[in-house]
């Protein structure tokens, strides 16, 4: 498992009983990095894609360099408040209160074919509110890539309930 | 200039007054965004580089990109608190109060060639402080690469008075 064994894991972050599955160690080796993105594009080399939607900020580092090597465009949902242009949102739950997720309104066109990717999927609830914001702008969302899923917290199986197939490169159970 | 053509400016973001330079219509376009990423290969192939330090977060978008590109590990320099395992921080000046760039304390090694790259260069206030949290590591930086230079704001002069040499992809004057 070459990507996996290149992951560190980091306990108690953000907060004691997590172990924090931290892929810059994977991204810090020239030879991890190109795994990963090699192997997102031989998954998806034969998918319809125009857009690559990156998830604030780890998504960035992936989809860029997937975009890149796809030929593809990239489009950041952000953190409330960091996109310059007009905006639409969506909120969602934290564990206490909620948050909310940006995409430029003209970003992604009606019937456009768009990969969604973050570096790691938890709850899901960031990767829900990328589907819904693309969603909300017309596009037909072709997939949600990962690097890292942590099934057992059940954000696999949230984004695969909203009807978006899921790719992730490795998986780390019982967290 | 294919680049700066496709760069939009937003006004009055963050703040009345600022003309925003605006990359993310940048590299929506496949074609801007490959013409980016060669070209800093094209301008970096001969200069010796173990590895590629994006700042926080669109630094990561044409970082990462890069590091796969020339086949280097990719390290994100990032706002505080996100980064899990043990970090060297440094404060920088905002014009009200200060904010805070770490790195991971252990994500380069003494002596090895870094490249830092971010999106622009306006105050040269994040540039710096990740100039530093690098030198503080023990790395030697081979340079700053960013795709929008503000020259007027003053940053890539206080870049270059650090000793390190800047090479920006385009500028927009009178900012």
């Amino acid at each position: 498992m070459p990507i996996k064994s290149r992951i560190r894991t980091v306990p108690d972050f953000p907060k004691k009983g997590i172990m924090f599955r931290d892929v810059t160690s994977l991204i810090a080796d020239p030879l991890g990095l190109k795994l990963c993105v090699d192997d997102f594009a031989r998954y998806y080399k034969d998918t319809d894609i125009d857009l690559i939607v990156g998830i604030d900020s780890r998504g960035f580092i992936f989809g860029a360099a997937l975009a890149y090597v796809l030929q593809k465009g990239f489009v950041p949902v952000r953190k409330k408040g960091k996109l310059p242009a007009e905006t639409v949102s969506e909120n969602y739950e934290l564990e206490y209160g909620t948050d909310t997720l940006e995409i430029h309104h003209d970003a992604v066109a009606k019937k456009q074919k768009v990969l969604i990717i973050d570096d790691l999927i938890a709850t899901g609830g960031t990767a829900v509110a990328a589907i819904n914001l693309v969603e909300k702008l017309g596009g037909d969302i072709v997939g949600f890539a990962a690097v890292v899923n942590l099934p057992d917290i059940g954000g696999s199986k949230k984004i695969a309930e909203t009807g978006v197939a899921v790719y992730a490169q490795t998986e780390f159970e019982g967290d």
